[in-house]
């Protein structure tokens, strides 16, 4: 199954066109390392699927000679003139932590589409308050490796768009639609009026997702680490399913949990 | 399945009895926040676990008044004298980042078992030079979640067991051994004569992994990100299997991918 980006849907477009704004400030939020400032994109994956979506702008980009080889290497084209540096001036940027690989650009946030663009069809996932940025970022690769078709998020209690986020995704920050809604119930409930059928995933769920009906379009639902799902979350889903896990462990990293429910999902989904 | 820790292991009892040192320093490295220093184990599920391992030797406990309560509304007996600190004095030692709800342990390294203490049964991991510590703990997590019988390391190029990676496993660090060795592909073959099929995992494989007749005792063999296998611990392998992704993103976060494998291994060992 292809995935299409949402820049894709004639509707969205068509929305576009009207003069409406595909992606108000308020709506995706910029900040992390600099607050309210640019979208920071560093690694080779993640900046390397930046420059190659045309969707992206990009303002600014640092490179080291080996990182600019490597791109010319790739035929990648560079949409702003790259400014050589050395290692050590991304380092001074972004602190000691972060593997940059020798690129570091400086965007625009990618405009976000409205609940009510995305198809009524494949899976979408729904982050219910799921605040650590590596997380969120390993659940948008796996979002894009099992072609999800959206990510929804609330405006508030998310991590923001870039850094260790970005990183995180490896590049799928440019694949998987990050739409955030300032109310999670009413956003899953305008799903389930769209056709989709929502499962929150939890340890104490009532049954094991492997034995649950599901059926496109579908809605994952899962909330934060410790937290849970809000009571008002669990109670606008249609089922609360757990997987089950035989070992004394009961519960798993929030990534890991989505990088199950998908699996399941999408292998049923597609009937095998 | 029960998960059995491997200090239950009656042969790890005798050598250790015949004087054999169960976990040299050299073995089970220590650092990380603070070389050379003690283990420091934060947050809620990672010290209650210590605290609940009788084979975890505790040497300082630093705690609020909020955690203390709430380990006494557990039950949790404590095996030294706690001292009372306000939050910033725990936020002043691990950084501004570290979420350690109130609870920091100074504690001991967990003596390791030997490879050959290990039991000839279930699943175990073998991690190939995976050095991010939230990876390496959110692996730790999922393997206790499905009652993976130890995993092993390269003593060289592995994070130690303290800190960020206690933290991301939540307590499993208590609960699942970790075997490091000198040498991975000799530490496989030694795998390999007492019975376990060994399956790398890597997203050029040759086979998806639900389709390889799997069985037990069953090594699966991660490769970090970026760099994957090393060609010997390819070659050293009995199958190279991947697992099928349908989107356009074609690799997982390395601790999602150990995630899947450990779901679909053991699903299949336990005939389902």
């Amino acid at each position: 199954m292809a995935q299409k980006s949402w820049q894709s849907n004639p509707r969205a477009r068509r929305q576009r066109a009207k003069g409406r704004p595909a992606a108000p400030r308020s709506r995706f939020r910029l900040s992390g390392p600099a607050p309210d400032g640019p979208t920071l994109l560093y690694g080779w994956h993640t900046v390397k699927a930046a420059l190659e979506n045309p969707g992206r702008r990009i303002r600014r980009l640092l490179a080291t000679e080996n990182a600019l080889r490597r791109l010319a290497d790739d035929g990648v084209s560079l949409p702003v003139k790259p400014e050589l540096v050395r290692p050590d001036v991304i380092d001074a940027r972004l602190g000691p932590d972060a593997v940059h690989q020798g690129l570091l650009a400086e965007a625009d946030p990618l405009s976000a589409p409205h609940l009510s663009e995305l198809p009524s069809e494949g899976i979408v996932l729904v982050l219910d308050q799921i605040t650590d940025p590596h997380n969120v970022g390993a659940i948008l690769r796996s979002a894009a490796a099992f072609a999800v078709k959206a990510i929804i998020t609330t405006a508030r209690h998310s991590p923001e768009a870039t850094g260790v986020l970005a990183k995180s995704a490896s590049g799928a920050l440019e694949l998987v639609p990050l739409v955030t809604v300032q109310n999670l119930a009413r956003g899953m409930e305008e799903l389930r009026q769209r056709g989709f059928l929502l499962v929150g995933l939890e340890s104490g769920g009532d049954s094991d997702l492997a034995d649950v009906a599901l059926r496109a379009p579908l809605a994952l639902v899962f909330g934060a680490e410790g937290k849970g799902l809000r009571q008002l979350t669990k109670a606008t889903c249609d089922h609360l399913s757990r997987i089950d896990l035989p070992g004394k462990m009961k519960s798993l990293n929030v990534s890991n949990a989505a990088a199950l429910g998908l699996y399941v999902a999408s292998r049923r989904l597609r009937g095998t």
